[in-house]
């Protein structure tokens, strides 16, 4: 798809975004499973479940924007998680495992903070009144995830694993 | 390099983001070049220069935690760059261009962030009080940075774009 307008490049990003949101559905259950200590495989299986939200949203939103739903191919994502996975199948130690986890976790709810903070702005800028709302919610839930993140973080699994 | 405990967890995340700072080194010049607006050019500028004393201040932190500095290959960093090169060959038009280039600079900050706010966690929590010091201070230049890069885009970069 050839660029040209800043509403070409919104509707590239929202693809970008919606491959890497399908992309963590297909990661999250694993990080689940391997999840040693309780609340970190709850806050996985939390988030898997608002992250298949976030694939409606997104849907929607491309119909606000009279768009298809579409994918489109996210490098970054792809390394963010090939990164994780790497990481979780290093680690035999379960408490460091979480560490690692959690904190592979949270680079990834900051790259969706990047993402659909731009997406927000963009929206607002071309008009796009009710598509800027839906995206703003997903920010909001990211930006809840990667602080529940740290809280757990800080709370307990950092302390297991030292 | 096995992972075994939190110390060798926190080392092969420093590896990683020292990875990433220099591949982020060599990517900025030909974002500073690319960038039309001149405000945006300055941006890249500065904040090459920053990165620069942020890979000086990671081998410092090896220094203080006993190792020496290497980079550890990092799939994320290296996606979100070959995204942004990608972008910036497909757009034509300087002004969109410039737009997708802030905010793909913004993917990177957050990607930093994540990874520094780690770090920082973890430094304290293994004594490394001067190490979680001096990744503290990279921390807020990155935020700072990223701060930056939202008000020129809601400045001015957007509505140019749009």
């Amino acid at each position: 798809m050839a660029i040209k307008s800043l509403q070409d490049l919104f509707v590239h990003t929202l693809k970008d975004v919606y491959f890497a949101e399908r992309q963590i559905v297909k990661a999250l259950p694993s990080m689940a499973e391997k999840a040693s200590d309780s609340e970190l495989k709850k806050l996985f299986q939390t988030h898997l479940e608002e992250t298949k939200g976030q694939v409606d949203r997104l849907e929607a939103v491309f119909g606000l924007v009279n768009e298809r739903p579409e994918g489109e191919k996210c490098p970054a994502i792809e390394g963010i998680i090939a990164e994780t996975e790497e990481l979780m199948s290093e680690i035999d130690d379960a408490d460091t495992r979480d560490a690692a986890m959690a904190a592979a976790a949270q680079a990834v709810e900051h790259y969706e903070i990047a993402r659909y903070g731009t997406l927000v702005a963009w929206a607002e800028l071309l008009g796009h009144k009710d598509a800027a709302k839906k995206l703003a919610e997903t920010l909001e839930e990211e930006k809840s995830a990667d602080a529940k993140l740290t809280r757990a973080g800080q709370r307990k699994l950092n302390q297991q694993a030292a």
